[in-house]
C-alpha cells in the first residue's frame, strides 16, 4: 500500500482514522470506539495494520487531533485555527512519526479548543469568505467568533454532557420515558430558560413534579429537558448568535436540536458535515507540515 | 416492649425509624442505607423485630413520611404542613397499620415536597413565632415561604445532585481533586454565578480549562464547583431570601456551604438540626392522628 500520511481524530469515546495515498485518495478508514481519551501509543497501535503494509520507503507520518492523553501545547487566540507551532508532543517508532496537533487556548474566560479548532480549519477552507459564529454541538459544545482567518474567541459548555448525565445517572432518570418528542414542548421549555436561565436547577426539578402530578404528557419529558438546557446556553451564548451568520458543525440528533432552537430564534444556520471538516482540517495540517 | 407507635422517615438512600412508648419516650431507633425508595412492605420489614417484641394489645400505628414507593396523595400549598388528611394510602398487617403522610404540591411552578413538610412542621412546633422562610439543604434542596403557620409557596432545586453527579459521573471528575476547601474561591464562584447565572454550562467547563491550563491551585475546583452551584441556586432563590428571616434546618457539610453562602450575602440564618425536626413533625402527625 503506497501509504502518503495517515490522519487520525479523537474523541472522548471515538478514534476515527483514514490513511491517504500520494495523489491524496482515501485508501483505507477506520472507526473504533475507545472508552478513555487515547494516549500516543493507543493511537499507533490502532494504525499498526496500515504501516505493517505500507511499502513507503520512509516513516509515515501521522497527523492526530482531538482529546489525546498526553501533555499539550495551547496557543492563545485569537490565532489562526492551525497556527504555529501546528504539532506538538508526538513520538516515534520504525515505522512512523506521531504528530497531535497543538489546542488553543483562551486566559478569560478560561477555556481551552482540544479538537474543535480543527473542524474550524476545514470549514474556513471550504467557506473561505465566511465571517460570523461557527457552534460545534457535542458533550461539550462550542461557539467560535471566526473572522480574518482567525478564531476570535470562543466559548464552551457542558450542556450535552449535562444531558446525559441527567438522563443516564441522576433521579430524574425514571421521569424522561422512552424518546417520545413534542416540538411545541421542546419550544415551550426552549423560552422559558432563554427569558429564565437561571432558575435552570429548579425548573430541572419541575420534570419530577410534572411525573408525580402525572402532568407529564407520554415521554415529554425529554424534549422538555433538551429545552431547558439548550435555552440555558442559548441565553448565555446569545452575544454570539444574535445578528450573527451562524455555521453549525454536527451532525447527530443534538445538533438536530440546536439548529432547531436557533430556528426558533430566527437564526437560519448554514450546516457542514463534522467529518468532511475534519478531514478537510487535518489535510491542511499536513500541507503545512509539508511547507 | 411497650410500644405506643412507630415513626419512620425515609429519603432516597437510608431510612430511620423510631419507636415510641406510651410517655412519648424514644424506645429504641434505627437507620438503614437503602438503594432505592422503601416501598411499605419494606418499612414492615425493617421494623418487625419491634413489632415482634410489642406487647401493645391492639395494632401498632407506623406513621411514616420521605420519599416512599406507593400512589401519593397531594395537598396544594397554601396549607399547614401536616394538612388534613395528613394520612395516606399505607397497609395493614396482624400486628401494625402503616400510614405514610400525604406530600404537598403546588401548581406553578410545578412542584411537589414529599418529607420536607414534615421537617417544616416539626420547625414551627419548636419556633411557633417563625415567620420567614425555610431552606432545606439535600440532594434536592428546598425553600419554603412560611407564614401564620402555613406552606405559601415552595421551590426546590437539584443542586445538590447535580454537584453529586457532577463530581462522580461527569468528565469534570478528574479535575475536582482530593477535597482541599479554599473558602477565598468559593466565595469568588459564588458572587461570579450570583451575577451571571445564566452562565453556568460555560462555567462549569472553565473548571476543566483551569485544570488543563495548570491554572487550578490544589483541589480547589471542588470550592469552584460549589461556589458556582450554589450561587446559580441563589440567584433564582433571590426572591425567597432577599430581606427575609431565614432558617436552615440540615447538619451536613453541604449545609454549612449554604450557610456560609448567605452569611456572604449578608444573610445570618437560625440553624436547626434536621433529625430532630422529623421527629417533632412526625410527633406532631402523631398528635393529629389521635384527636
Amino acid at each position: 500500500m503506497k501509504v502518503d500520511w495517515i490522519a487520525v481524530s479523537c474523541s472522548d469515546t471515538s478514534l476515527q482514522a483514514w490513511v491517504f495515498g500520494s495523489s491524496g485518495e482515501i485508501l483505507d478508514e477506520l472507526t473504533e470506539s475507545i472508552s478513555s481519551p487515547a494516549k500516543a501509543t493507543d493511537i499507533i497501535d490502532r494504525v499498526s495494520p496500515w504501516l505493517d503494509k505500507a511499502t513507503t520507503p520512509h516513516r509515515v507520518s501521522i497527523i492526530a487531533c482531538g482529546n489525546i492523553d498526553h501533555i499539550p501545547n495551547y496557543t492563545c487566540v485569537p490565532c489562526a485555527p492551525l497556527s504555529a507551532p501546528i504539532l506538538d508532543g508526538g513520538i516515534k517508532d520504525d515505522r512512523a512519526t506521531l504528530q497531535i496537533i497543538s489546542g488553543i487556548s483562551q486566559a478569560s474566560p478560561a477555556d481551552v479548543l482540544l479538537g474543535a479548532q480543527v473542524q474550524i480549519a476545514g470549514f474556513q477552507a471550504k467557506f473561505p469568505k465566511f465571517d460570523g459564529v461557527l457552534l460545534l454541538p457535542g458533550p461539550h459544545s462550542v461557539w467560535a467568533h471566526v473572522s480574518a482567518d482567525e478564531i476570535v474567541s470562543f466559548q464552551s459548555f457542558m450542556t450535552g454532557e449535562l444531558m446525559a448525565i441527567i438522563s443516564q445517572s441522576s433521579s430524574l432518570k425514571s421521569c424522561l420515558g422512552d424518546g417520545f418528542w413534542d416540538d411545541r414542548i421542546f419550544d415551550d421549555a426552549l423560552s422559558e430558560a432563554l427569558s429564565r436561565p437561571e432558575r435552570l436547577a429548579a425548573k430541572l426539578l419541575s420534570l419530577r413534579a410534572d411525573h408525580l402530578l402525572g402532568q407529564a404528557k407520554g415521554g415529554s419529558a425529554k424534549a422538555r429537558l433538551a429545552g431547558l438546557l439548550v435555552g440555558a446556553e442559548l441565553a448565555a451564548a446569545k452575544p454570539y448568535w444574535l445578528g450573527q451568520m451562524v455555521g453549525v458543525i454536527g451532525a447527530d440528533a443534538l445538533t438536530e436540536i440546536y439548529i432547531n432552537a436557533l430556528k426558533s430564534q430566527g437564526i437560519a444556520a448554514q450546516h457542514a458535515d463534522p467529518t468532511e471538516m475534519t478531514k478537510a482540517g487535518l489535510a491542511l495540517a499536513r500541507v503545512q507540515q509539508l511547507s
